[in-house]
């Protein structure tokens, strides 16, 4: 049972990852830390992910290359423009341009295999349904399937293993979220979140992932520590 | 509704992946042939998935890399021997050693952002349960819950689309198999099924993999056409 608190935990770069990789390590977990490369436009992303990494701790953290050709027509992938200064009401109708199709899917996946081979039983996920709910894969139901499926489909689950995904923010708000990061000491400078960065790494702070950004801050009265455009 | 009938397969150069995609021809189906390159000690199998999409007809075959690197702790994957001369009755017994963790959820998972892009709503998958059925990811219980992942994870299924997962030799034997790959004129000669085949790709007719498959062309009546050391 020794093995039982290794935890992987999907580290995007992102406020929201860093801060489910901080509440894995409070609740006691080592933790396995898995980014992707996908040759997304932002890049930029993974050099977060690393200094987030790099500041909270992990055992390992591993990044693996993905081919991001059969997950096209995507504003984050493909050459479709990322919207900018919609208000978060209008980001909340239907499924945003930034979807990436089954994304979090294969995200899931790959972190199942790497749990079965380490023998970890947990694996943490940082969506969130209820800021900017479009994205089907950041759903409850869709978490709980998944652990359906990691269940059924592995040697470890046939044995009696049971996988738990973990999505801790999925009811947060991006406040609640930035509060709890806050407390729990996370440097939310090292995080990147804009999906249309200027060359030199500065977030836009127009595009919807900015101002979901931006208004987390304020609505939890912090100062956002990133340098803006 | 012109794409419904658009279908994805997945094609690894065995007999059950040419035998599948052949029913989803004479079911109709557009054929959008999917492989992965994942440095597996048998790439041999990459030259037989594109001699059986050229001899059956496609209208696209995709080989998509992926990192192995996660799903270690494989004699297929990893420097673990392949095992030799076992009775098929030892097969059955346990999970083999062949097992590649969470193989066939990455499979899908990267198949369903495929079909979400290009549109199709169905994915065909050879997998089967009833021959050497140590594989978790090979029931039919794996299949459905994958297929729930699917409707939830995608725009497309919030959209109202539903996915099918097709296993049609989910419940077929061996000989069942080759049986019916025969009637639809699949030419067999071109499948490859050894996990440790001769450098100049001969098959070692001792692996679990060379023996179901020889059982099962003699329990159909039919003789193997492809070359054995």
């Amino acid at each position: 049972m020794a093995d039982n608190r290794k935890a992987i935990v999907l580290v995007s770069g992102g406020i929201d990852s860093a801060t489910t990789l901080a509440i894995a390590k409070h609740e006691g977990f080592s933790v396995y830390a898995l980014s992707f490369d996908y040759d997304q436009r932002h890049r930029i992303e993974l050099e977060a992910a690393d200094r987030i990494t790099m500041s909270l701790g992990v055992d390992e953290h591993r990044v693996i290359k993905i081919d991001k050709s059969l997950m096209s027509h995507s504003a984050l992938t493909d050459d479709i423009a990322v919207p900018k200064s919609r208000s978060t009401d209008a980001m909340s109708q239907g499924i945003p341009t930034t979807y990436v199709p089954a994304r979090n899917t294969i995200f899931l996946a790959n972190a199942l295999a790497w749990a079965e081979v380490i023998d970890a039983r947990h694996i943490f996920i940082g969506v969130n349904a209820i800021d900017y709910s479009g994205y089907p894969d950041c759903r409850p139901e869709f978490i709980n399937a998944f652990e359906k499926v990691a269940n059924l489909a592995t040697k470890a689950g046939v044995e009696g293993v049971q996988f738990k995904i973990h999505a801790p923010l999925i009811r947060l708000t991006k406040a609640e979220i930035i509060s709890k990061a806050n407390s729990l000491g996370v440097d939310l400078s090292l995080t990147h979140s804009c999906y249309d960065p200027t060359p030199d790494g500065r977030a836009c702070g127009r595009c919807d992932s900015c101002q979901l950004r931006l208004k987390g801050f304020a609505d939890a009265g912090l100062t956002d520590p990133v340098k803006y455009a």
